[in-house]
């Protein structure tokens, strides 16, 4: 976990975390920060809030000052604007953070590294500056070399319907077995989670495979890489995102993800959801190039908007359909998934 | 066709050419000269050639200031070096043709606009730059929403099948029918020849869709746009880049481009190239979902490393697999291909 900017290549950013809220005023814009708190409490000391702060993770309220006196290295800034952009109060609440001692990292659009106050606030400081959004430089056209390893990737029928969810609950679960596993992350949430990873749709077109296999590098401790997904095959603005990342993830493992409420495909009114046997099998048939043995094992769908009961029943018509577990993530776990999983990969 | 750079964005670069050749010592350097003035011979004046270039397009060899005279307006450097970057020859080269009055562009991967001594050559004599590998800034997101016009994109097995050459044959011939015909470009060398493109591997990964719809906007002419594909589904380093332009064009009708004696992807030995139906078929089915209607119109093979007679033999199997055309597009034209893309298109 260390910072791969130019401004501050010896720093070290990492945990413990003060989380910084601003003035956020919905539970989407702190989507970023959530994720964090919810999948790695244990490095999350606490939240900072603004005065206008509609929200909360429920973290003790802490300032910069109070924030590094109880510990904390690193600020992140997890929450999203309209835009992405940072605001002044948000440029001169990250510049405190610097001169208080901690590292800045942010995953927000706009770029730390491209507000000069803060890149200058950090070398006078020795801090470490990271943009979860941005790429690291030097990233490799993908070779579709096979490599050793066990990699399951999440796809889904559209973007936003649980896949890095489903992977961190699975990286959760195998853990709990004694299994060797990690979550390899390709958004900024999970990125921030992980600590590491790169953001696959921001990366150069010709390296989008690179990127992937990158991120799984080869591994010969029968231990599993859990690899998040972006966007669907279906989505005619991103798919091009999510066919490189299933190449070069090489997977031998497809869980499908779904929400099986939505209509239209995020943001696309006119573009279905694709039936799920048909995405299934588009997702198998071109993951077959670079690792012709892939399996699917699972189905997760994200069924809050369901009645419970009407959720339970959906999960067992999918299952029925599909010969394979089929679970929402959120309220029934992924260990049947899991399960399957270590089922199917036993020697 | 003008500047899309920063640096000059009211001077406006265009034919007639000077070609810089350099101190390129074999065809392939020059590849990206030679296309230019194989497609728009009426755009070149002439060729400049260092006193070590081991190769001629056949132009009258002209320095700068002779060019000049000769009323060039800009200079190509039309040159690929290993790793693409520029020596200090052609640095020098290029700051004297700005001094002479000329706009310079460039198809290397290293960019005009990076170098220091160049932008500032440009600055001084209100020249332009453009950087045919750069893509212009406020690329949007793909909508995939449907517009009006008629596209034409070429897919194929591989990389370097004649993709390009196969859209700009097609151009020539639907205008040699009196139809209107634009080739879209996607690739330094076709940005070059049409004037205008975006090089879609360079954009970032998400908006590559977005791209292919920039330059295929609508039209209401009747008229084609012929959309330079690039890579292949099949390719495990840039299948993303081929699925996002596939989506993003909507095409109604596809040419799939093939090199028959080709063994395994380029540069990857492991792969095989793909089953020329199998290829078809996932094009057509990935194309769906932005044109349910698409349509298969021709097959265009690369026969140069065959016979004569074998070449036409295997373009004539091909032609009764398919129930399509299928021909080489340098040694027999493209004349059935366009007859059937007609014969299909007649409302």
């Amino acid at each position: 976990m260390s910072d791969q900017g130019e401004e501050a290549a010896s720093a070290q950013w990492g945990p413990p975390y003060l989380l910084y809220l601003g003035s956020a005023n919905d539970d989407l814009a702190i989507k970023t920060a959530r994720g964090l708190a919810y999948w790695r409490p244990h490095w999350c000391l606490g939240q900072h809030r603004r005065d206008d702060c509609a929200v909360t993770l429920d973290l003790p309220d802490m300032d910069i000052v109070r924030a590094k006196a109880a510990g904390a290295s690193t600020m992140v800034i997890g929450v999203a604007n309209a835009g992405g952009v940072m605001n002044d109060a948000m440029i001169a609440d990250a510049i405190a953070a610097l001169d208080a001692g901690l590292h800045v990292v942010s995953g927000l659009h706009q770029k730390l590294r491209d507000q000069p106050e803060i890149v200058e606030a950090a070398r006078r400081n020795g801090r470490a500056l990271f943009d979860a959004r941005a790429p690291r430089p030097g990233i490799p056209v993908g070779t579709g070399a096979r490599r050793l390893g066990r990699r399951l990737l999440t796809v889904g029928t559209d973007c936003s319907v649980g896949k890095m969810y489903t992977a961190l609950a699975l990286e959760q679960s195998l853990r709990r077995r004694g299994l060797p596993a990690d979550f390899r992350a390709t958004g900024q949430t999970g990125i921030l989670i992980a600590g590491a990873g790169i953001p696959v749709d921001a990366v150069i077109a010709d390296f989008i495979s690179g990127a992937a296999e990158s991120i799984s590098p080869a591994r010969a401790d029968d231990g599993w890489d859990l690899i998040e997904g972006q966007g669907s095959l279906f989505h005619p603005s991103y798919a091009g995102v999510s066919l490189g990342l299933l190449h070069g993830s090489q997977p031998d493992a497809l869980v499908l993800c779904h929400e099986p409420t939505r209509r239209h495909m995020r943001g696309l009114r006119d573009y279905p959801i694709p039936e799920l046997m048909a995405c299934m099998e588009a997702n198998l048939a071109a993951a077959r190039l670079t690792n012709p043995a892939v399996k699917p094992v699972g189905i997760a769908l994200n069924t809050s908007r369901l009645p419970a009961q009407e959720a339970i029943a959906t999960c067992e018509r999918v299952s029925a359909l599909f010969g394979l577990p089929c679970l929402d993530p959120v309220t029934m776990g992924v260990e049947s998934i899991a399960d399957n999983l270590v089922a199917c990969f036993a020697d």
